[in-house]
């Protein structure tokens, strides 16, 4: 199964990135890809960098939005994953993942769970945490555990959509380092952020295809400098191994073969799952055991 | 605080390995260690390499085994991490590690509750999975989340340790290869058996101190080739840099410095339990969703 992951930054205008998108959507169907994962709200800049109420408005074009990206995935035949912004009705929105198949139809959508609130992530202003729980999509290349950024971090999300019996893990992303922080923080930054994910990978056996944007994006109130999105996205496959791991700039519809059966493979000699504790996992729906 | 990881090989006796051990312990409290964390059955071989009623004998002697790592912990004045064959009642076994304070008094023990079952690791047949659940022990250099082997393939395990308030993960581990294997799938299994723990660390925060043996051991049943246990002890701090990693055949006590700040400084910037889906992973109790 051929995958691209599309890496972009925002382009000054949502017009201008939208047409980036879709040069690098046309690169994809070109290399014969068959899904196609955009990065996390890929339509715009990444406006939750402040808390700014001007920014709903942004979300009030979602019915169009969605028909837009549907025609898409027709024109070019392909399983395709985008991320949008969400309006669920008057003051209710989310950060929602819509995937339409190769005809076209919208096949399934999942709303941010985990919803970030860091300086220059505001999303807690912006997004209720969403209500679909971890439900992985059937799609014609395989059943999508779409997962979105922030979720990435957390093995209880990874791991619910390998009980629902997800073929592989898809995080589209926007994360990215500030300026002002020394070199050594932001390799740490970063590396844990590929590990985390890696060790999803492993724990489930299962592909991990995680798109985070590029480019500098500033911060219109000035409270912050700004975050340089780092890019690098990756594939590991079900053992860990990586298919692919990109640089921090460039814009690019990154093409990466993935086996299927390997999951198979894999959960015969270590067959983690016949072994879990379920008898004993019930704190996990706590907060915290005190 | 000051670790010291003891990884070593069966010296072809019990007697002879646990002399081996002590004068590890010895090294390790001459280098100021005040934790000190013995691999996985660190008392012989690895038995389970087959199935052989003749082992559960090893298991007599776990009062007196008790006793005399309670006196070790008590004369080098270390907090002690043992894991020892627990026979609890006739035909009722465990793989259970003893946790001794520095005056030697027993703080506190987990029986492992992930138990493997592939060639050459026959766990099932010697020991029933634990029933204490996953509960961090305090002692004086902090809430130890002692987990064994197995258990670090699995999320939930570290995860429930780090709800239950543990400062540290501790793995102590009996993993290695097949030398028919070739060297691509050893370096894949290697890799993502540090890949899956060091995701642990990230996830929640907390360093994790995995001790693994080293050497060769046949199987007497000549079922198998032998496991060539791959050594390769580590600790990663809780954002998941490398603070230890060695090599594959060294016996030595391997001393770590570890910040237990730092944990507090990575929940502040990163604060994965704030967000916490609690009200969506009840079926984390279930063992498929289907």
């Amino acid at each position: 199964m051929r995958v691209a992951l599309i890496q972009q930054s925002y382009h000054g205008s949502s017009e201008l990135t939208i047409k980036k998108t879709l040069e690098l959507i046309k690169d994809a169907k070109q290399n014969k890809a068959e899904l196609v994962v955009l990065q996390e709200l890929h339509q715009d800049r990444y406006f939750c960098i402040n808390e700014d109420v001007k920014n709903f408005k942004l979300a009030n074009t979602i019915e169009s939005d969605i028909e837009f990206w549907s025609n898409i995935a027709k024109s070019f035949e392909v399983v395709l994953v985008t991320t949008l912004f969400e309006k669920r009705a008057v003051g209710l929105y989310h950060n929602t993942s819509y995937i339409f198949e190769k005809d076209g139809s919208l096949v399934g959508k999942y709303r941010k769970m985990h919803i970030p609130d860091d300086p220059g992530f505001y999303e807690k202003f912006y997004f209720t945490p969403g209500d679909l729980g971890f439900k992985p999509i059937q799609t014609s290349v395989g059943k999508l555990g779409v997962l979105i950024c922030w979720d990435q971090w957390f093995p209880e999300a990874a791991r619910l959509m390998a009980l629902g019996g997800a073929d592989m893990l898809i995080y589209p992303t926007a994360i990215g380092w500030f300026d002002s922080d020394d070199m050594k923080k932001k390799q740490r930054e970063l590396e844990s952020w590929v590990a985390v994910q890696r060790g999803h990978a492993i724990a489930n056996a299962l592909p991990v295809i995680t798109v985070n944007r590029v480019g500098y994006e500033k911060d219109n109130f000035s409270q912050i400098d700004g975050i340089r999105f780092w890019g690098n996205s990756f594939v590991f496959d079900g053992g860990g191994e990586e298919l692919l791991r990109v640089d921090e700039k460039s814009e690019e519809a990154f093409i990466v073969d993935i086996d299927m059966q390997k999951s198979q493979a894999l959960r015969e000699i270590w067959p983690f799952l016949r072994d879990r504790r379920v008898d004993n996992y019930h704190d996990l729906s706590k907060i915290y055991i005190d």
